[in-house]
């Protein structure tokens, strides 16, 4: 392994008056050797002797040496070594140039003299007074005033620097305009104009000032290209003379190219092109926008394309080092943006306007202000390191200005299907950087390009349907309280009512902002992700977040009164069963009533008690598969990709592709869609496959009543609630094996009667209402339950009498309810069969005390029978995390702790409720 | 709206014999201008008059015309218009040069002689014969032989190029760096052969050969830097003069500059820098490596430096177009690439080894077999579009050679502590890509940094972990089986045994691979990821993938094996309650057994088989909360990030940074410890807090087995299985409310005995072995059961006989197992209590029908008692996914499927298991 030191690099030269020899080591590879310095030859020393210049020779000088040992000449004359032959002279001749016209010949070359520029052409090449020499070029007497304001003005920076170049240029470059109509200084003044920031102060001394000046004066001569605002041999640097024109220009005649984004005519490429100028106002060529020159940002090719493909939001960001910008841009590059229609032999050239928001007119930063204030402009530059420089051109400058950002704004034609845009606006956002240590000073750099479109009669339409719903919701409210004044048999309207009012308007308010923003995000979805030709831009991110946030508490209150409902609901399993020494009269002899009847087994109620609690929280849906399935359709399938801001409707994106950022609406619809859609599909599973077909656990627990003859009596309301009828057909239920085999083989072979509470009939599930009489009777009965409520955990009861006292009243509710369920089922009147049951008649005209007919409504009181507010409230949960922090496994991981939480706390609360109010211990609840 | 009809933009350039207007348009401007043509005026068109050299003006010429119009004189003279000072003439004049020494001038410049080249110093400037004139420069006679071999070889498309550029130089260089020792000449010389790849064929009069002969013609001299293969003003192309060095080379001397990742020396820059030479030989810069050179890729900064930070594996590939790469490097660039080493005044450069894989020796591509045939080389170009260029230098390239790849690759010291890597080798492989249409043809292009280290021992130290747990594997699979054995008490050794010992080993083995597994990937995620010097480098990715698939596999058969043993156990639930009027003998007076006794009631035996069913899979882990958190520790906290192939333990990486591929290795390193972690808390945390003080589900199953008066027999083996205990110590369970709660109070009091089988005992859960005869007893009595099996469903069971037979069965069967445990329980001795029980106790020593106390080890049979395997399956599942797709969230679905699925067979088969073995119908397990 062998090391080289590193050595300073530099390339030795001979030192004055020294020869170098001929076989002479190139400079380049000195540093490698070390007998640099030998093969320097030192020439005679005699007084005027000296190197020529092509350092192989020595010769006499005719005048002094300058200082690194050459001949000199005075200003207007030629050093001549060598005659046309190529012999070398003996001595160096200084030859004057002819100056004078008609001669025009200047000292320009190194070896002899040459003809001068052209603006001397009519006078000589010293161009003698009157005329006026400035900038290099000769100016006849009175052509311009030469009072001119060579400063340029770092507004954001308060100050305001003598450019050393504007005072070299800018008196040349306009008079030269002015009067020789030189293109090239059109266009260098022009630049100059463009570097000041198209701003005009009210002076008309400076760039900009000067440049209207001869722009109003050449107001007769024909305009270039039939535009108005373009006057012949000018650069096109405004709209007009005066701002006001931004309207015009750019909302009045679309482009007449429409975009498609797929089909025959699919057509989405950008293609902007730009004539570029350097400084001095030479046209250097046509150049394609992107990559280098626009977008300043280093990326790959790929993504960088990806910003003229039609309807994708681009943006790209990066902090740049000032110091390899000024190395890479020493001077500025400027650039005239066209936009190209079509192809081939019709292809035409669109000027697309530009916006600098750094322009000032007297004073005013215009365009930062409204629209019809605009001053839209021409020509833009990226970095510009040269109009800061003060003292000369080779100083550093004192500050360097950067395209902060450049945004292209794309406006959609409203109401047209045809894909039609507003002729795109250039956005240029300068940045005034001062140069202080230039070694670490970076700026950080934006390209964007954007989409908008008229977002008015979609919010129209959107406010409309809040409205129309929002009426509705009211009234459904308010037919909601009356039902729940019935229920709980009050007539008076007093605060609770009103707080009730609100609670469920604030819940029916909820359905409605949900069903539209869903409807919304699905319409953003639909028609921007699958629009062949372009007509439907996204709206720009909005207060939407904030809005579903509102809409997620709603849901979350309304679903804790459900929830609060639900486990404060009054609960009794009632016993059919009698004992058997009574109840077996047929078999036994009389007379044995003296000996204690064997006791009524209560492992039946505990076991309808246990399954009770056990459906508390089952759902219509697997709440942990949805969460599941969402996440790897999202994830894995990749339809978060239909949320990016593109219009392209794939699923699956190349990591190297330029990825959009996602649209917040579309987030949130794609999300809310496709949590719904799940959902739906798990709903319609479950409902029509799996508990028709494995197992169901509602219809399970209705059965497993109807066999260990235990009726359950839920009382939601006051006056309202549910009955589940569980009389045993067979009379018993309290047996062993042999006899349950045999009483469930008759069943299955119908040999009994049915299970219905009323003869022939299937019917076990009811709606009851009670009168208000009944329900005091109730609570009399209930009494001593509530009494010993606190110690009533069995195994901590320490009082035998409350156990008595209890067990009393358990029997008494038992027989009380008995018979009046059997009153009720022997009149027939008293229970209405409503197999469509109305909302407004269970709440309005049902008589006191019936019972009405509804499959399975005692869901309810569970989460099984809430599975709307349940899925609504999850997918809300998930979208809400999701726009909070962009992430959906996120959302996915807290709306599953949050199930989780609810659910526990459901299922404990619940199950307190259930001992408090069936007398079950907690124990057998498990 | 405006719009400009792009013509054809071309500069306008007047005709010969014209003269340009002294006014006239910049020939950019003409396509904005329609009267281009007319600023062209003639000249008098007598005979031989045309326009001067600088267009603004006409001469007569002294002898014949150009084709554009201009005068032309012969070779060896100039053209003279004007004289010295600049006036125009009358009549141009040719003035020949002075060719002869010692005028030494030659026609170089346009307007007069100059000097010629330094190679013609001691002839003329014609070059006179001996001397030959070869590429411009003027050789002494002999000086080398003229037969040189022009043609470059690609190999790759098996042809060779006469190339222009070789056919001009090749000569010339060679003779001048020969002969005049010129550096360029030897840089140029030397150039030549790298673009032939650096190949030997045989002969010497190609560029290599050439380079050869000169390179020994040095050897006597002394060397560059006291480097060997650098001889004194050649470039240094090869480490020898034969190939077999690169063993030295790479793997003698480590680089005196240590790595680490943190800490007060914390170095991670590589520093590139090469010297950058043109074809020609010039030295042009030193340039940092990295970004626009070597990288030929387009990306971002950041992402490009990301490169040059140790440890950082680093890939970038990218297409890019020929006709792009050709216009940006229309001559190849040469590199001698160096690695900075130190700073400041120690600054010192190492020079890299390069690995050419295309080059050739004499036809064998020895750089593609093994090491120690390699001719390492140095100086690398990029793209040559140049040596493919056939009739002339202007011509199209029939071929271009392009980097397809390069590849730096470093080596770690082994064994060492310090960061120390052996020099970094630079692989080259050069693609040859012949031209055919330009426009389209695009070209792959890939940098990488790659980093390895001698992975022997490690993968010693694995194979001798396996070697020595795979052995005591063995013994324990015997062990195993013959415990076995014993269990179904069969003492024979047939097939079946042979099976059963091939499925504990695959099992044992599987745990063997599963702890060296994780425990490599461990080792490797903390030793790479928390080092602080470099001492270890990741594996390049292997056959772990298929390794941890069979792994899973083998768990698969374990737990497949477990779960069958499972859902086939022998179940029989012991009711201890007798009829009341037998049982409540003090109460009732005598004579009246003619009378039957009330039934007991079966609703205790339902709850217990439905709560046994509802505990099947129950585990000690919520299986869904795993998958959420281990989700969301990888996909949102970030922990994923520590599988990226780069030294930094960070979560969080900046989504413009560069994101190196993931390490497999470290994937499942990370995956798995994750998962085993939060399955491990999860564990701590139900096992010491939640069934401490929430809900302990099994314990609630044997407490409701004592209050109900019901035990459970589970026979897993033939001879082997647990019985809980649970008759009840108030003797009857069979009751009503009031005395349930009284019992419950009088226990919870303390007033009656403990719950378990022996007196004053609190032990309920045994393990059993019973005899082979009461085995024989114990299926003869349950006989009807099986055999009533299809359609004991009893809701279809049509014959009463069955049921009756079954009723019959069942009772004989609970007082035949109520005598035996009477019986054991009455003798001590039978009862072994052996708290800390040993594996070989059971399984050996046991006396026939003996229980053995062990705390809820009948928990086996549940997925409760094997949360270790169904963990580690579980484990091994997610890393499986997730090494085939990459992806956790899906790895995460399929595990959550995975669980869903096995968990409703095991219960569909469970339930099945328990109807078909206890009578109870399926109905009650709900």
């Amino acid at each position: 392994i062998i090391f080289i030191m590193s050595k300073h690099i530099s390339c030795v030269r001979c030192g004055p008056n020294q020869l170098r020899s001929t076989t002479g080591l190139l400079p380049t590879h000195s540093f490698l050797s070390t007998n640099a310095s030998i093969i320097c030859q030192q020439c005679s020393t005699d007084k005027p002797v000296c190197v020529t210049t092509d350092g192989f020779g020595c010769i006499r000088c005719p005048g002094s040496l300058s200082d690194d040992g050459k001949c000199q000449c005075p200003k207007d004359s030629v050093l001549v070594e060598r005659d046309v032959s190529g012999n070398l002279l003996d001595e160096a001749r200084c030859e004057t140039c002819n100056g004078n016209s008609p001669a025009l010949s200047s000292p320009k070359l190194f070896c002899r003299c040459e003809r001068c520029q052209a603006s001397f052409t009519n006078t000589s090449c010293l161009c003698k007074p009157p005329n006026v020499l400035v900038g290099g070029l000769c100016f006849p007497p009175g052509s311009l005033s030469t009072n001119v304001n060579p400063s340029v003005n770092f507004a954001q920076l308060k100050f305001s620097v003598q450019s050393a170049w504007f005072v070299q240029n800018l008196y040349s470059a306009s008079a030269a305009c002015l009067v020789f109509s030189n293109l090239t200084a059109c266009q260098a003044l022009g630049n100059m104009c463009v570097m000041n920031m198209h701003s005009f102060t009210g002076v008309s001394t400076d760039a900009c000032g000067l440049f209207n000046t001869i722009y109003r004066s050449r107001a007769a001569l024909s305009s270039t290209q039939d535009i108005s605002y373009w006057r012949v041999n000018l650069p096109w640097l405004y709209y007009g003379e005066e701002p006001g024109l931004a309207g015009r220009v750019l909302q009045t005649d679309p482009v007449p190219v429409g975009f498609s984004f797929r089909g025959r005519n699919k057509n989405t490429d950008i293609k902007l092109i730009a004539a570029v100028y350097n400084v001095r106002g030479e046209f250097l060529r046509w150049e394609p926008v992107g990559g280098q020159n626009i977008q300043l940002c280093p990326d790959t090719k790929t993504k960088q394309v990806a910003a003229f493909s039609f309807g994708t939001a681009y943006q790209q960001s990066c902090d740049l080092s000032v110091k390899e910008l000024l190395d890479t841009y020493p001077e500025p590059l400027f650039y005239d943006v066209f936009m190209e229609l079509g192809g081939g032999e019709n292809k035409k050239l669109l000027p697309l306007p530009t916006l600098v928001n750094n322009q000032q007119y007297n004073g005013r930063f215009i365009n930062q202000e409204s629209m019809k204030n605009w001053y839209l402009s021409r020509r833009i530059f990226l970095v510009d390191g040269l109009s800061g420089r003060e003292k000369s051109l080779s100083a550093q400058p004192k500050v360097i200005r950067v395209t902060s950002s450049v945004k292209i704004r794309f406006q959609l034609v409203p109401r047209t299907l045809e894909g039609q845009v507003y002729p795109p606006l250039i956005i240029m956002t300068y940045r005034d950087v001062p140069i202080t240590d230039i070694d670490t000073q970076t700026v950080s750099i934006t390209f964007a390009v954007e989409y908008e479109m008229d977002q008015n009669e979609a919010r129209m339409k959107t406010n409309t349907a809040l409205g129309v719903m929002g009426g509705v919701a009211v009234l459904y409210s308010l037919l909601k309280t009356v039902s729940w004044k019935r229920r709980i048999a009050s007539p008076l309207i007093d605060v609770e009512t009103v707080m009730k009012f609100l609670l469920f308007y604030a819940g029916d308010l909820a359905n409605v902002f949900f069903t539209v923003t869903v409807g919304t995000g699905l319409y953003w979805l639909i028609f921007y992700k699958a629009q062949q030709s372009v007509s439907v831009l996204l709206p720009l991110p909005a207060q939407e977040e904030q809005f579903v946030t509102y809409i997620g508490c709603a849901f979350a209150l309304q679903l804790l009164h459900k929830l609060i409902l639900q486990v404060s609901v009054d609960v009794f399993l009632m016993d059919w069963e009698r004992p058997r020494s009574k109840a077996g009269r047929t078999v036994q002899a009389a007379g044995e009533s003296k000996r204690e009847p064997s006791p009524v087994s209560i492992w039946r109620t505990y076991f309808v008690a246990n399954e009770w609690n056990e459906i508390q929280t089952i759902r219509k849906i697997s709440p942990t598969f949805q969460i599941i399935a969402v996440l790897f359709f999202l994830e894995v399938l990749g339809f978060s990709n239909l949320a990016l801001r593109d219009p392209w409707p794939t699923l699956e994106r190349s990591p190297e592709a330029y990825t959009p950022a996602y649209s917040l609406i579309l987030r949130y619809g794609v999300a809310a869609t496709l949590w719904l859609c799940i959902g739906l599909l798990q709903v319609i599973f479950f409902t029509v496959f799996y508990e028709h077909f494995v197992e169901d656990k509602v219809r399970q627990f209705v059965d497993l009543c109807s066999i260990s003859n235990i009726s359950v009596l839920l009382l939601s309301h006051r006056c309202f609630g549910y009955y589940i009828h569980g009389r045993s057909v067979h009379g018993h239920a309290d047996t062993n094996m042999e006899e349950m085999n045999n009483n469930l083989r008759r069943e299955h072979e119908s040999l009994c009667s049915q299970r219905g509470l009323l003869p022939n009939s299937e019917l076990q599930t009811f709606q009851v209402s009670i009168t208000n009489r009944l329900r005091v009777q109730y609570d009399r009965i209930r009494e001593p339950f509530s009494r010993v409520n606190g110690p009533s955990r069995l195994m901590d009861a320490g009082s035998c009498n409350g156990l008595e006292q209890q067990a009393k009243a358990y029997n008494t509710m038992n027989y009380f309810l008995g018979s009046i369920i059997d009153h009720v089922s022997a009149d027939r009147e008293r229970v209405d069969f409503i197999v469509l049951k109305s909302f407004v008649h269970t709440s309005l005209f049902c008589l006191p005390c019936c019972i009405i007919y509804h499959a399975h409504s005692f869901s309810d009181v569970l989460y099984y029978g809430n599975e709307a507010t349940l899925l609504i409230f999850d997918t809300l949960f998930f979208c809400v995390v999701d726009l909070g922090s962009q992430s959906f496994v996120l959302a996915a991981v807290l709306t599953y702790l949050q199930q989780m939480i609810l659910r526990l706390l459901r299922n404990t609360l619940g199950r307190k409720n259930l001992v408090n109010k069936t007398m079950v211990d907690e124990r057998f609840l498990i």
